[in-house]
């Protein structure tokens, strides 16, 4: 299957706005990508695949976590976060796509993760700072962007936290431990 | 050892303004204790220890935690969370207090964690809103603090995560595990 194949793959699995957004965050992806040294060819792979299970029905998404061996932990937490474990899951077995960096830059692209990967980042920050986003602060983080990956993406998380704390929502463990560890690779550099 | 001669060591250990808060925490401590059917006279011996070593030189408590075995994930976090472990190690040390549920909320007053004991949450909340405490949204917690302990407590781990997350500092892992738990907790009581 190639790219163009691919393409249309995804487009049907999601309603225009979705995938309108998701070119969004391929032209970004590989916009940082080009500017931050990265692989522009995995991120506008993982960019595109991104959200391929985002749109599906909630009890498909919790049959395939319970039945495919993907966390149990997330049952625990929004919905918001199975769609991107469970998009890496559906491109692996609907598409034969098996580079781990690529699963892993969709696995962890909603909640982030410790020792994320230039290519974790990339994709992570241009799905909060496609053009189409439009949310308070979304112009602020687009400035850090051009700052450095790390400060941009602290911030995007740190948004995340305050929104989550204002809504009495949960916090997923994995978000903070995210924005830990970026805060802390800031610093190191900064030494 | 009676209660007023460890009030006298415990009076020692810090400045006058520091007293005075540890008298509103105990003040508070018992009330809450004797609203939420707890066991007033540990929340007594808690409150009255939690910041025993709260004024202690930073060296001091480094030495402490890398040579008494405490938990040395500590030193990666906020100084602000140290003298929770160092006091509970102190009062044992020093004192002979051995009550594991009051080293227990000594220890956790300022992180919280996971499955609080009524205890660990009598004397963490009473610590946020003793009398003596002026912060924007205390009057709030105050409030809170008449519907539920649950209620309260998650409110007050929710603003200092805000506060954390505005200055750009890392999050204890802890507090908001522990803020995640009393959220389920409060939901489970109303289903």
């Amino acid at each position: 299957m190639n790219l163009e194949q691919l393409k249309e793959a995804t487009r049907r699995q999601m309603p225009e706005k979705r995938w309108k957004h998701t070119l969004g965050v391929v032209d970004t992806a590989i916009a940082l990508a080009e500017r931050y040294g990265g692989d522009a060819e995995r991120a506008e792979l993982a960019a595109l695949l991104h959200d391929y299970s985002k749109a599906w029905a909630i009890d498909r998404m919790e049959t395939i976590i319970r039945e495919q061996g993907l966390p149990p932990e997330l049952l625990e937490y929004d919905k918001e976060l199975w769609h991107a474990h469970v998009g890496a899951w559906a491109v692996q077995a609907e598409h034969g796509i098996t580079d781990e960096e690529v699963l892993n830059a969709i696995r962890y692209h909603t909640s982030g993760r410790e020792r994320m990967t230039k290519l974790d980042k990339i994709v992570c920050l241009a799905d909060y700072i496609e053009p189409g986003r439009d949310f308070p602060g979304v112009d602020h983080l687009r400035e850090l962007a051009n700052v450095g990956l790390e400060e941009a993406l602290a911030a995007a998380f740190g948004s995340t936290i305050t929104v989550l704390v204002e809504r009495g929502k949960r916090i997923f463990p994995l978000t903070v431990a995210a924005r830990n560890d970026l805060i802390k690779q800031i610093k190191q550099t900064q030494k």
